[in-house]
């Protein structure tokens, strides 16, 4: 079976014909194109750049198998001279991009590809694909941080999520972007991000009495005992998770929480809160989930619902408000000169680009400035060289680092943008250099 | 690398826990657990059935690999005797569903599991993530299908799904909803899947010259010819193609198509359809993409556009107007007796299921009607068997076969919903057997 994340054939059709295009007319020489989002969604005052390690992965990793090349011979649609150049591919281009965890805005370049044309090319689909993917869902699980801070998050969402990969990666990405954790165990496995788990209704259904129910699961995992409590009815739910720790006391098993899972959670938690107090239970937490995303924790942050922690899932890994971003991989540059996209609506910026961010006295982000890289400007430069001639220049930076890094810009981010609003925009400034050299490429002066 | 697509661990941590004391237990009785929708989004008034395949190859294939099985012993949570247990786990349940490309509505189970209590909760997160993915996007294109008769489609999303399995299986799912094929490659390899492609705009930002580009790309590929003409300016471009066609005719080279992909598709088409009909080129063909799905295609169509075929990609692949379905799986029945959640706003029906289907004369869907397996009705039960004690009663099924089981389907249904109203609903009625054993669950009678 082919594995679709490894596959170089996870691309579009037309990557091949081009390719096919490009070296019969020996074009091949040096090609910049730059990933980046057109537009921000609706609800979105910033993004949160994720995915660049997949990417740097698949990089690293292209080639066309025996197996493929045997494919597409067998398709009859490529020659052999053909079939024996894409054997012999590799990606040796370099690679500038965002480190993942930064802040970033519309237009701006989250990675630049400079590599022979077909190299940059064939590239193109997957890349978009990965980063797309991850910068999605790290810009929406940078919501539900900012709207419950010091709350634990839990990313719930693999059942829901758009196949193997996106629950992967999405429990990658919302720890990037400040979760706690998450459910799937893959994710633990692959990326070291902490597991965490309860138990389903089905566990509780499944036996004749829930209080039975409760006590079996947390002979089982005594480490780790939260109970799922709604199966029939809450507060019932919890009065039987005050009797059954009494029991478990005596073997030294403490509850650690109960989840919440529907009806009104901010209404349950308070119920539920005075019973477990009320039984001597103070120290055990009270979870909550179900059709959560940020602003139902907006709602019960502020109504101080008292809950501790929360499992967010099918919204926040479909990223519901906002499914998709409106990003686009470009040709900006072929051959030492400009290139520039006219179509209507969607014409870009040409050239090689660089951002260079400018902070206040306390660290804040006050404003962006994008031109071209060769257009020194005062600010901190955002792109950073990541590989070179198809070689990474450091070891792959950690998870942790990337998160740490996020937690930080979240922190800088204007105190509007973390309060979730989207007006005034964030300020990118498009240099006179730019603008020039847009105005230069459209009268077809060299440039 | 662990292939995210073929790992067990690609589960809910809870599923392990569960396990965990299920074993300990020994709950190891038949459960049977049912897979549906609870509720449509608002603009769906009918479900198209897809993923079944996958699934059952997921089944097939469950174990977990001795790397796994240390992975899991590494974090300490778990002891040896689970460990064994788990180390000789497999699928040895039964599997009834709808076949793939059936027309469903809320409530009627897609798919059911009949098995030992362990390995059916065991399979809950992964099964879901599959039908959930499929459903959703034949669903999603089934309506392109119905909004456009007569229209070359072609799925064009891959850039844009979320992540690698969903890119590939949309390319599944939208062809066996009706789509003439797909962009990705590997769904070609996979599925079989027509590919289509054409150029991208990089192709002739490449070339000094857009007639040069178009020219170059035809002797490359002279059996696809489909030229991307609104790089720069979309009328000026149809007049190259028509230059560069009368230079390609001498060599036998047509060109079967071009392509717009911004501004008013429509009135471009138009004005692009009289330069080539006045250029003699009346059998290229006339394909555009950009921000495509069913509304703009009902737009289009209804205008009278002169468009024949359509690339649609990121609305239709990630479902945007509905990213999500309120798929749920949950215990109906364990240890031979009836069982229901009573969660609020989520209560589920009890026991084993059918849907028995009635139609008019013409074959034309009525009504359906949901009831226990046991209460025989009259009309097409639509769940059928599909597997038995972890083997299947019939090889697989081709994907052809599916696409037109759909295409029939639709071609059936009311016609309000062919023409994506969704009101009135269609009736599933809900018999008095059903009913009656809802209500001795919750009394906790003997069911």
């Amino acid at each position: 079976m082919d594995d679709p994340t490894s596959s170089v054939l996870l691309t579009d059709f037309y990557q091949l014909t081009m390719l096919h295009g490009y070296f019969r007319q020996a074009m091949e020489e040096t090609a910049v194109f730059e990933l980046f989002v057109r537009k921000l969604p609706p609800r979105r005052g910033f993004l949160l750049a994720a995915g660049l390690e997949q990417a740097l992965e698949f990089l690293e990793a292209l080639r066309f198998t025996p197996e493929e090349l045997a494919w597409l011979e067998e398709t009859g649609r490529f020659d052999r001279a053909f079939l024996d150049r894409l054997a012999k591919l590799r990606f040796t281009g370099d690679v500038d991009a965002l480190p993942e965890g930064t802040v970033c805005f519309a237009d701006e370049p989250i990675l630049r590809i400079t590599a022979p044309l077909p190299q940059a090319q064939l590239v193109e689909t997957r890349l978009m694909n990965l980063i797309h993917l991850e910068t999605m869902i790290a810009s929406k699980a940078a919501r539900s941080v900012l709207a419950a801070p010091g709350k634990l998050l839990v990313d719930f969402g693999l059942r829901r999520t758009h196949g193997a990969e996106a629950g992967l990666l999405a429990a990658r990405a919302t720890y990037l972007a400040g979760f706690a954790g998450t459910a799937t165990v893959l994710a633990g496995k692959r990326f070291g991000v902490p597991l965490y788990g309860t138990m389903a209704h089905s566990f509780v259904q499944a036996h004749a009495d829930e209080a039975a129910a409760f006590e079996h699961f947390a002979r089982a995992q005594p480490d780790n005992v939260i109970l799922l409590i709604d199966t029939y009815d809450t507060e019932a739910g919890a009065a039987k998770v005050v009797e059954v720790a009494a029991r478990l006391r005596r073997d030294n098993i403490a509850v650690k929480g109960v989840r919440l899972d529907s009806g009104d959670l901010g209404e349950h938690a308070r119920r539920v809160r005075r019973i477990l107090d009320a039984g001597g239970l103070t120290q055990t937490i009270i979870f909550a989930s179900g059709n959560l995303d940020e602003d139902e924790l907006t709602r019960l942050v502020a109504a101080g619902a008292p809950i501790d922690g929360f499992g967010v899932g099918t919204r926040l890994d479909t990223s519901a408000d906002a499914p998709y971003l409106d990003m686009a991989y470009k040709l900006q540059e072929y051959a030492g000169r400009a290139r520039r996209k006219r179509s209507e609506g969607k014409a870009t910026w040409p050239g090689r680009k660089q951002v260079f961010r400018h902070r206040d006295r306390d660290g804040r982000l006050v404003r962006d400035v994008l031109t071209l890289e060769a257009d020194r400007q005062a600010g901190e430069p955002l792109l950073v060289p990541c590989m070179r001639a198809g070689r990474r220049l450091a070891p792959a930076p950690s998870l942790e680092e990337a998160r740490r890094r996020a937690a930080r810009q979240l922190a800088q981010l204007p105190e509007h943008l973390r309060r979730l609003e989207t007006a005034p925009p964030y300020e990118v400034e498009v240099t006179p250099a730019l603008r020039e050299l847009a105005r230069a490429v459209d009268e077809g002066l060299p440039s």
